[in-house]
């Protein structure tokens, strides 16, 4: 296998898939610095409001030879982009900086990455998407004015593909839809484990709107909170055409949410960050509005109710994760540019 | 990320992967060279006969830093050991090799790793699994009596699940099922790429015997020859209680093979190789006699017949590679140790 800017960037772009979803309303972003040809950091931007991936990836980088460095204590991205301008003593001059996306040219929750790539002068910066974020964009422009070595679009296609949610949220409303299953297809029961489980209570407690189906709320009365990560439970929307439910079922006894019962689908336009957790049918009526499919998959074979089927969609696989022991899949429609 | 023992073991194992199945019958096994910090190589072995993965390893390795040599030219593994012996002039002595398998300690098509290792002296070596094969076995006690720094057992699981076709064609009858459908279960119709057919084409050159069902053979009337990668063509075994066949399709036409049409299963241990292309109803039968799974997974949702369902297995997912735009996955019975 060629060790090169593709192998480095491919490092960069899983460690950006791990926090997916995550950064709402950031990007996923991976950075990888390599220092004379050795590895020393693969680190991403984790949540909003902490350093950027390509401070995480600086700091560890400094760290691997200055152990004992103050630096080991400090969080705060505007700390660490401060120490480094200090303290950096030419230690990144022999350094290549890979990372998924133009590096940031504003100054937001965290300082411009841009410019603190520009003082701490690397031998060269490699980029794989360029950022169309008009606030955030022209990081390159930068890096060119401090005569720094640029390679860009390494391995653009499967970058851009880390965007695909954040160009959606940027815009306009981000839908995605989850549904998990097992190899063969079964939907029915549960089919997620803990670890499952706990990654989409992570998710609940990043989206303003989760949409379910009105059967589902009817035949397995779900709470839809996101109570294992302790997050905010984002409003509900039930897709459902009679507006009767038992409304003393947990769902509707979860404080500080809005509740709606509906069939109109321009309700989710009033959002900006939707998940609709459901199967084939829902899919169905939602499958021309959706940015990408979250595929949770049990590596079982089951007895039991078959999908609804009658569907036909092609989609490009853009990333899959472990969940434990399942599988994570993200996948968007082939026609969904 | 941390960049560790795990994190290299784990490049290694991903290569490995990449030739499962078509090593036979030797191994799959990775191997990966970091020097004084900086990763050289990432090898594995590719194909019974050829230089074994560590062989191919510390030929990437040596190369980066003597670019013009004489090695470049050299793909017998006889005289890349030779070469090695007598040109390290200690190239590797600050070299940490990781293996996903201990090096071999016999002389068979090639010579011996765990020897050549302790010739060229390298800093440490890094084992995944321990060899159990009484012919190979013992090259850990090679290179500690050849004092070098020996750490064991990294990822031995993930090491040890690389080896599951080997440990079962070594002991007895290796036997795997092939199966291909889309996202949402369909098996009918084709389903898979032309690189997934080549793939399919590429095993059936490695194995001994192909099972496949009688309907298939009504229906679909396959050739089930290798002649994608102008291979040999197995031996067929149409399983099927009736005996009867339409002798002029294709399937029979196949020079130098054998087609057998039975419906016992203890034909299949006259082989030591042998995959069963089928769905379901096929894997419900041969189910409890399979050392593992292998799924082409198509990324498409399709209307269709519905696979038969009436099956509960539980797996564990061991690897999984892209083949183009699909997956193929691998997977062993949660109860098949």
């Amino acid at each position: 296998m060629k060790i090169d800017d593709n192998f480095f960037m491919k490092l960069a772009i899983d460690e950006a898939w791990k926090y997916q979803l995550l950064t709402y309303p950031n990007p996923a972003v991976g950075c990888v610095i390599v220092k004379d040809g050795k590895l020393l950091a693969i680190e991403a931007h984790k949540e909003a409001g902490t350093p950027h991936a390509e401070v995480n990836a600086l700091k560890t980088a400094f760290l691997t030879q200055n152990k004992n460095s103050l630096l080991k204590t400090l969080t705060n991205s505007s700390e660490i982009h401060d120490f480094l301008i200090k303290n950096h003593n030419g230690f990144f001059s022999d350094c290549e900086i890979y990372t998924t996306l133009e590096p940031c040219n504003h100054v937001g929750k965290t300082p411009s990455c841009a410019n603190l790539l520009s003082i701490l002068k690397p031998k060269r910066v490699i980029v794989g998407s360029i950022d169309t974020n008009k606030i955030a964009s022209c990081g390159i422009k930068t890096l060119e004015n401090a005569n720094i070595n640029l390679t860009t679009k390494v391995l653009e296609k499967e970058c851009d593909n880390i965007l695909i949610p954040f160009k959606a949220w940027q815009n306009k409303t981000c839908i995605f839809f989850k549904m998990a299953q097992t190899l063969n297809g079964m939907i029915d029961g549960a089919v997620s484990s803990q670890r499952a489980k706990l990654y989409v209570h992570m998710l609940r407690d990043k989206i303003d709107l989760l949409m379910i189906g009105g059967n589902s709320v009817r035949i397995d009365k779900p709470i839809l909170d996101s109570r294992y990560v302790k997050g905010k439970n984002p409003d509900i929307m039930i897709y459902s055409k009679t507006k009767h439910f038992n409304e003393n079922i947990s769902l509707f006894k979860v404080p500080n949410r809005k509740v709606i019962i509906s069939d109109d689908l321009f309700k989710l336009l009033d959002y900006k960050f939707v998940m609709v957790e459901g199967v084939y049918n829902l899919l169905d009526i939602l499958k021309d509005k959706i940015d990408f499919l979250i595929l949770i998959v049990s590596p079982k074979i089951r007895a039991g109710i078959n999908a609804n089927n009658d569907l036909n969609i092609d989609f490009e696989i853009v990333h899959e994760n472990y969940l434990g022991d399942e599988k994570i899949v993200f996948l968007k429609k082939r026609d969904n540019k």
